[in-house]
């Protein structure tokens, strides 16, 4: 993949000249089944530059309570956006369409004025919960309903579409705009990809530039961006069962908890029980060559991903058996 | 009062020059115990002023769920200090002090930072409950802990005080500032107080100009304002008498149900087992002369005030009876 | 004027019921030639309001560079709106129709986008410059072969329509929407009305309730404001007389100098060669019962208005007379 | 270059352990003679981080009315910021300390306050002209005695360094946070840097990761950028002397006009004489391969860099020469 970057063919794609960002977004437009697509520098970045692109001020977005872009992106809607959050507490990392009409705020001019639904599929915090296409369109009914629109912050939809077994546009149909990371799981260099339909996406091109994602020669990430996403998708398979052998072995490890059915990637384990801080339970693993992260004062969240074999898994299972007993 | 107004002496208020605003706002730094205070138009306005003194851009801001803040006030915290929302359902209108400790964020570069919590007393949705100082003060404990200010939305402190048989300052003890309504329970024409430290408030000052508040002749209705903190304060243990006699009234009517203990001059009535929406429910009393507000689908509002007579209270009970016969 | 506010009819104006407020917007939209009118509590609140209802963030707002917009409203429409400010430095208060149609950005993902042009008619810092309707309609026809909407601030507009014997509409037919302030010269306690077509309006009384100018018995200031508009406007002429006098008077006092033709009530004097600065020359004309403003380190600036006789002026040429002698 | 991005040692920079991001910060750091560094995507995002970090909403910004950041940057300093912009002409790119110290605001109610005055250097749109260290000297004296901080969009500082041979602290000692574009002038495939004292740094951080320039694997660029800081900067020399032979010869050009002393690597034309508008003379240039940017109706920019040799000057030159007669 860094071979690609060293010889990717290169333009000045501030004026969309750039030929390998425009082999990237055509073949990511392709995929999502949406008319346009944005290279942005990163998730973050293509979360808001939707909302900006979406919302004015004295909007409010629905959001899960657990979801990324509430809790993780420095608060940055409301910042730049000027949009009020609404945080609702799903099941699963989703809330129901019947949850989302009771959100949408009436016509009145005491309220903010409903202006963004917000979906996370898989669900980082739920443990890489799969959202399905069902879910997805059971909200997306209600929000057509209230001509509200809906983005889908996807940095992890490759992984919902592999375990699935059913292509990115079974999500994306139901969705207005979607957020795909391509240096997560497709393990790209750097970059996101931002699609919706072309007045959009002309739109938030403007809100990228606002953002210092314009870049004058943003080749040299996109080719290895676009080598990912033709490449690097099927193997996910893999990063997920080797997730299921993680999460099965930790069953039988005293003192830990996996808190969430492991779907995709992702391994959420409760270390309470072992005396354990996430943060002191982490540093310990850190030292033994593991390495997770100290999601809650309890929870360590552990992800399989290219870099991690088998072999490694395994190898994780001897560290926490050890650590435990 | 209007004759008040009609009388009043008025200097340029934004020269700091009316001798009415300026005894208005002494006598409230006075009665709440902050070092100052601002004569603001309304309490949407008292309480933006201060979320906008309090806050800058990228933090959050700590709310009930069921506050006025967040529901209705337009998302203008969001739109104008660019703060997030964090909106926490507590119980009777108060979060727990476990609850907002868990709530303030990490200092971590993903993360908002928690700029402001919010409290609302009497709570309006929660049917007008009174927060004891007490459990103001637990809040107020964790907020200096982790070096949070707190905001009262006081629009109904008075009644608060009034209920508790204690002096405002037992409430703003345990509150960094407030904004206390002069135009509701008080009876004043428009305004709203703003109290803080003196540094607050004369920042509070240039945010009230940006948000229209400045006003060159505002004696007029300072004048009123005043006299209504002066006298009016006392009698509302009447409306409260009244709320409970219509309460009390609307627990023997078939299909009505009071939702909240009655603490103040706000009676909730759930009207659905009537076979009545909120909204049909409000009409038929507006036909038959009482005044009352739909607050959810099947959820009526009545307030009590210093307009509404014993004889109205039974008045509006016979209405009631008559309706739901 | 105070008895119209002691006995105005009132109602509850957040939910459009109150007859004062109505017959006060009715008129204001008759006059203007409008759709529509909102009453808000200030002129800076109605300029703002116009503005956030007009733009979104990331959009540039043209203005004079003098205008109160720009230099008097606590960069309000940029911390509220988003909006990035242009000032462009006219002549008499008023830029050229070229000069506008220059400052109108192209369509590019670099540029702020224009969203708004903004007019100040009479022009305060221009000494009271009116701007004549010749001059707004070619600024006005350059905006609309932009798409750009025109808001104009007029809170001195009904002493440009006196100062030039025209109505109102002679000046609003050339711009979408206007600010006219009704306690300036005409004498109402407070307000301001912002006139439009009748979906802006609809959209501005949601901001005006974000910036917290939603009041429930404001008719008891829509009585004396439509009184204001209703009998106050011809009276004007006399105020402009009276400036000519004092400004003629001014002429011939040694040391003093107006700086702009004196068109309407407002006389701009540089006292830099009496050896006084403005504020030294406004406080020693205090001490002699004469109140002006300091505008710049040299220009001090007297306005007439209903309670300056010309008795006033005849006094006021006295005292300023002894001061440079 | 990309042989560097390719062989890069990284890590999660987010969580500050990319040692290829840590080295080039530190580098930048010691450059520019600051506490600290930030490597952020772009020249546009290291702006718009400056000013969110420096500023608060109802704050003025003072720039050059030719500024990137006014012109460029789609308003974005209003739209995140909230900050109000005072655009001030001054004389090649720059304005005088008088200028400033005119332009900082009073403490009153109704004014913006001034928060920050930001510089460019070189300057683009003043033909690359070089700002002394003198002159930057005197506005930081004017910015210091007013408490007001100075941020210097140093994109093209590198060649204002090399153009007067004087290291890059010599004019950084001079304004308190500056950017650094890498990607420009010194080849790096993206990326600029944004240096000040190490407390604003930590907070810039945190903006950086609103605006979504939040790496976890940045190594891969900053590995080349570093490359381009310790290799890159004193070949500029070589594009100084070939814009310089390029100006020189179109001196002697009929109907070009070169509007701007040549003092760096940019070359402004007036095309107007040749019957050409700048967009019209744009294209006849490339299709005749040479590359230039229209900057306004009837100005043409040429800029060398790295990839154009001398020779490339000299048939620039013959395609001019033939263009013209």
């Amino acid at each position: 993949m860094r071979q690609a970057m060293a010889s990717a063919e290169v333009g000045d794609d501030v004026y969309q000249e750039d030929p390998s960002v425009r082999a990237l977004e055509e073949r990511a437009a392709e995929l999502t089944g949406k008319e346009a697509a944005l290279f942005v520098t990163s998730g973050t970045q293509g979360n808001q530059v939707a909302v900006a692109t979406h919302c004015v001020p004295g909007q409010e977005i629905i959001l899960e309570a657990d979801a990324h872009l509430f809790l993780y992106e420095g608060g940055a809607a409301s910042a730049f956006a000027g949009v009020q959050t609404y945080a609702i507490k799903g099941t699963n990392g989703m809330f129901s369409a019947e949850q989302v009409r009771r959100a949408i705020r009436p016509e009145d001019d005491h309220d903010p004025e409903t202006g963004l639904i917000c979906l996370e599929n898989t669900h980082n915090r739920a443990g890489g919960a799969v959202i399905s296409p069902e879910q997805m369109k059971d909200v997306y009914d209600v929000a057509k309903a209230y001509n509200v629109p809906v983005h889908l912050d996807g940095a992890r939809l490759f992984h919902a579409a592999v375990a699935l077994g059913q292509p990115l546009s079974s999500f994306t149909q139901y969705t207005d705009t979607v957020q795909l990371c391509l240096s997560k799981g497709l393990g790209a260099p750097v970059g996101s990809i931002l699609a919706g339909d072309a007045s959009f996406i002309k739109r938030a091109r403007k809100w990228r530039k606002r953002l210092g994602g314009g870049w004058r020669q943003a080749g040299v990430l996109a080719a290895p961006a676009l080598l990912a996403l033709n490449t690097m998708v099927e193997r996910l398979a893999e990063d997920h069962e080797h997730a299921k052998i993680l999460a099965d072995g930790i069953h039988g490890l005293h003192g830990l908890t996996v808190i969430h059915k492991v779907e995709t990637n992702i391994i959420l384990v409760d270390v309470e029980k072992t005396g354990h801080t996430s943060d002191t339970f982490v540093e310990a693993l850190k030292e033994r060559g593991v390495r997770a992260v100290a999601f809650d004062p309890y929870i360590v969240r552990f992800v399989t991903h290219k870099d991690v074999s088998k072999d490694d898994v395994m190898q994780t299972l001897a560290v926490l058996s050890s650590l435990v007993s």
